[in-house]
């Protein structure tokens, strides 16, 4: 390990954890503060939202121990940035990412409390944000406010980076990116993954990334009688079905010439490190109702999420889709296809080789036009690197527990953003298994709050004797 | 041919034709006067058209010789009915089915016109129902009037049935036929097919059933995340187009266990009959740019569209449909089936079967329900019988060219209604290939107009001669 051990730290961090037990309730209220600030970035009319729950993180941020804090605009809504770099130069810089930004409510029907009100019931609190990543945020300010109480110095130079679009793509970051030369770290340390369980505590390695398509197939120049037609004529909802089904064998596996071919096999001491995570495969399988198997044969549910890519369709429509029928073939019928990526798979590639296999399986009958829709980089973290040692050590201070090490499926476009343009990424997130983001009655662990912030004390503690790996990224 | 030559009717069919040739003007602008009226039964704001057009119709027929005419009610918009018996019992009863209303226009930007203008151009009547079917009601009328002025005495005993839901699925009929017990007829002339062209004079000899289901497939209780699902869990949008791309085989065949149980073969000479028409297949595909190859192999165009069963998807969904992506694994995929029968198969049988294939094949993976949505048998006329006989001679006096025999892909679901309660169906259409029925722009050809009440006058002197077949249907 290059880290110190913890143990090092451990005078410091327990004084912070005395401070922690006495504050974090004072800290819970600042969270709910902020969960009741309606900050919905794809909501075109919550734009003094946006604005008043950046100026609220802000607030936070400068009270938390960096009054070097600003509200910054970007093409869309604002970035928090803040940072302090007074912890000299022989120390690394690590920049902190969240967001501050919440998807939208969905129906209010599906709640059983208001969305915004920061609800408090049996130990949770529940709202829109609340976990993803209002929680996150005020869970570093606590940590912040406790070291500068406890001890004064800031362990490591700091930015603090609160994205305002993060639900929404982060379009703005890239350029605002491009326009601060002043971002250098070390390490980036990403705040928004969950862990299996709060006595299950969980370090992420790896996110897949994303190749998206949309699929326009042609048969005919218009929607035709089927009766005058029917059998004379190919149904583009038909071809499609057809050339939808030719995208997987019957192994279950993307069947498009090159898919697979930048798919490194994962290390023998990686998947044994995951397996013995014990991921709870059975229960989601359970959760969502699956009513059948599906996937890769031979590969464990856990194997096939975290560490394989897939294909899916997640939107498609043909002809008549009103109430009713009518006896039209239709001329044209469309899919939204969606990719995960892992390893050194690359979005614009692909895309173009599901692209072209599209095409051939369409040659004859239809013609295909395809538009790239999405794409993002899968990012991953070497399990034995420094700053992935020094959070398993923060992990297990803060929960008592020494964390499994997961991969999580899904993608932080972001991330691959970050890692590309600024330094390393860490995934350093606290969420937990079930917290209903994205859905109603999203809901934060109070308990969890506490001990996130004791494991970002020590995490901060540690880092500082981090290496510095720093390449000028300007 | 059981039919007296129609050489015995001459003199009056010919006294008949200079009346029609001074006078169908006249009928032209009562059609005119009827197109105005706008009856799109699928308009429930449509209520005083419909009944407009309906008295209108009743009008015309009461004018052309029928003063026992009635608009009756049923539970949806009124039917005209209309009788005259005083033939004779040795004569034969014809019941001649048309309707009044008419398709939705649909988008007025479409039309070059205003589809309720009626306006006159270039030799056609441009508007909504012009040639679908309020022409062929005219047409009748002329005819009718024509008879009475020049001899007299109506030549069958005749009933005129002017249905105003033919659009929309002609849904009070069937009970409106329950309740009449004075219905009986030897022959029902349905007038609302279409031939090859002018010069193509064409009697149809069937037309094609249907039969509809509605299929949800299920994979999961609620969509999911691709990224923390993608690779575990059953698509519903994947496994929906492995289910439909089974449905067909390499040939073109429908791929289901019996759905070709009850397909007679064509006898030699029908299919000659119809090769000798003609068909013009190219035509067919290239005023719809099909992009490819389609249908059954080993079958030209016209075998597959007039003689050969089908299996549409006229209709898909699943997923996120909007702009953008979501990228969420769809729970649910919906697909709207609609197939075309032949000879004796039997639309509650063939939703049965293909409902039974589709359970098949997705198993283990999805839960599936089906719901028949529309059914109709299909109807054939024997190319042999007296009645085809009779309307061969008419279709020849009327147009001065011997019609050819072809078919129709399309249903016309009252037709097999009729067929079962009342009597053997004859199809005695005068439409025209290519005049944009259910389109913009719908038109009527005024010349066809004219040479068509020519045909209509003698088929009704013949069919005076026709035997009689009938069959208490009370």
């Amino acid at each position: 390990v290059a880290a110190l051990p913890a143990s090092a730290h451990l005078a410091r961090a327990e004084e912070v954890r005395d401070w922690l037990a006495a504050h974090s309730g004072d800290y819970l209220e600042r969270l709910r503060a902020l969960v009741r600030v309606r900050s919905v970035s794809a909501d075109p009319a919550a734009g003094p939202g946006m604005r008043a729950a950046a100026e609220l993180v802000a607030a936070e941020l400068r009270d938390a121990g960096l009054p070097d804090c600003e509200v910054a605009e970007t093409g869309g809504h604002p970035v928090v940035l803040a940072a302090r770099r007074d912890a000299g130069q022989a120390r690394p810089t690590i920049l902190v990412y969240l967001h501050y930004d919440v998807q939208p409510e969905g129906e209010l029907a599906d709640w059983s409390v208001p969305p915004f009100e920061a609800v408090l019931r049996d130990g949770r609190l529940i709202g829109r944000g609340s976990a993803d990543d209002k929680g996150p945020i005020l869970m570093l300010c606590a940590a912040l406010r406790g070291l500068a109480e406890c001890g004064g110095d800031l362990p490591v130079n700091l930015i603090v980076l609160v994205d305002g679009e993060e639900e929404n793509g982060s379009r703005s970051l890239p350029a605002f990116l491009d326009s601060r030369g002043d971002l250098d770290a070390d390490l980036v340390a990403i705040s928004d993954t969950s862990m299996l369980g709060i006595d299950r505590p969980s370090l992420v390695l790896a996110t897949r990334g994303t190749a998206g398509l949309e699929v326009e197939l042609r048969t005919l120049d218009h929607d035709v009688h089927s009766g005058k037609y029917g059998g004379a004529v190919a149904n583009a909802a038909v071809v499609l079905a057809e050339v939808v089904a030719a995208l997987h064998d019957e192994n279950g596996r993307v069947a498009v010439p090159g898919f697979y071919d930048r798919v490194r096999p994962v290390d023998e001491a990686t998947l044994a490190a995951l397996a013995a995570s014990d991921p709870p495969e059975q229960d989601w399988l359970r959760e969502v109702g699956a009513r059948g198997e599906s996937g890769e044969q031979g590969l464990r549910v856990h194997q096939r999420v975290w560490t394989r890519p897939t294909l899916d369709v997640v939107g498609t429509w043909s002809g008549h889709t009103g109430p009713g029928m009518k006896t039209a073939i239709p001329a044209v019928a469309t899919a939204k296809i969606s990719c995960r990526l892992v390893a050194d798979q690359d979005p614009d590639e692909i895309a173009g080789l599901v692209a072209a296999q599209l095409r051939r399986l369409a040659a004859g009958r239809a013609e295909i036009s395809v538009r790239p829709s999405h794409g993002s980089r899968p990012v991953a973290c070497a399990p034995d690197s420094p700053a992935a040692e020094a959070a398993v050590a923060a992990y297990e201070w803060g929960y008592g527990t020494r964390p499994v090490l997961i991969r999580e499926g899904g993608s932080i476009p972001i991330a691959a953003t970050l890692a590309e343009r600024i330094a390393p990424v860490l995934f350093l997130g606290f969420g937990l298994h079930g917290q209903q983001e994205h859905a109603p009655d999203e809901w934060l662990s109070v308990r969890n709050f506490e001990l996130a912030a004791n494991a970002l004390v020590m995490f901060l503690l540690s880092a500082a004797d981090l290496p510095r790996a720093r390449t000028a990224s300007t």
